[in-house]
């Protein structure tokens, strides 16, 4: 399993912009060849918020970030720029455990 | 959906020392109500880890953290301390958009 987090700081009083426009985004993530999950996360802390994604491993989400659906989500991100304290930053996982509910698998 | 993450920065070189003991450990997690899905993540930076449970909602992680189930899984934790620059820290999260691969879910 892969996590890739993109982190996000919204400028005070824009949170309710900032998901509006999550809301109203495709993800294109659909069909995407090793896609697992999309989450948009809400931090405890003000302002912080993680597109985070799962991909079956790393080799699936460095193809989709050459693939026609990266383009396709990414040309929407401009209207994000004007509520953010800066530009966002991102973060990559592996696992080393992998463990649902139901059984323990491995990574 | 909600999403605790405990980080962890580990000590230059003690990193298999540290993946080996969370393999050892039981998560104790199998059957806690709300439990969705543990993993333990290796991140691309050196030293950088994090233990991240996802859950049905908050208050299923809240009732946890008060459970017997916390202690037992928790009592282990003492094995870390010597292979950690400093505390973990904690982060909680909720999910605005929860997309799974096949569909988009309300969050």
């Amino acid at each position: 399993m892969f996590i890739a987090m993109n982190n996000f700081s919204v400028t005070g009083g824009k949170e309710s912009d900032f998901e509006e426009t999550w809301k109203g985004r495709s993800s294109y993530l659909q069909g995407v060849p090793g896609f697992v999950h999309f989450a948009l996360l809400r931090g405890d802390q003000a302002g912080e918020y993680i597109s985070h994604s799962t991909w079956v491993d790393r080799e699936a989400f460095l193809a989709w970030t050459k693939s026609e659906s990266f383009v396709a989500g990414h040309r929407q991100a401009g209207s994000l720029m004007g509520v953010l304290k800066g530009p966002p930053v991102v973060r990559t996982y592996e696992s080393v455990i992998d463990e649902p509910a139901g059984q323990r698998a491995p990574a």
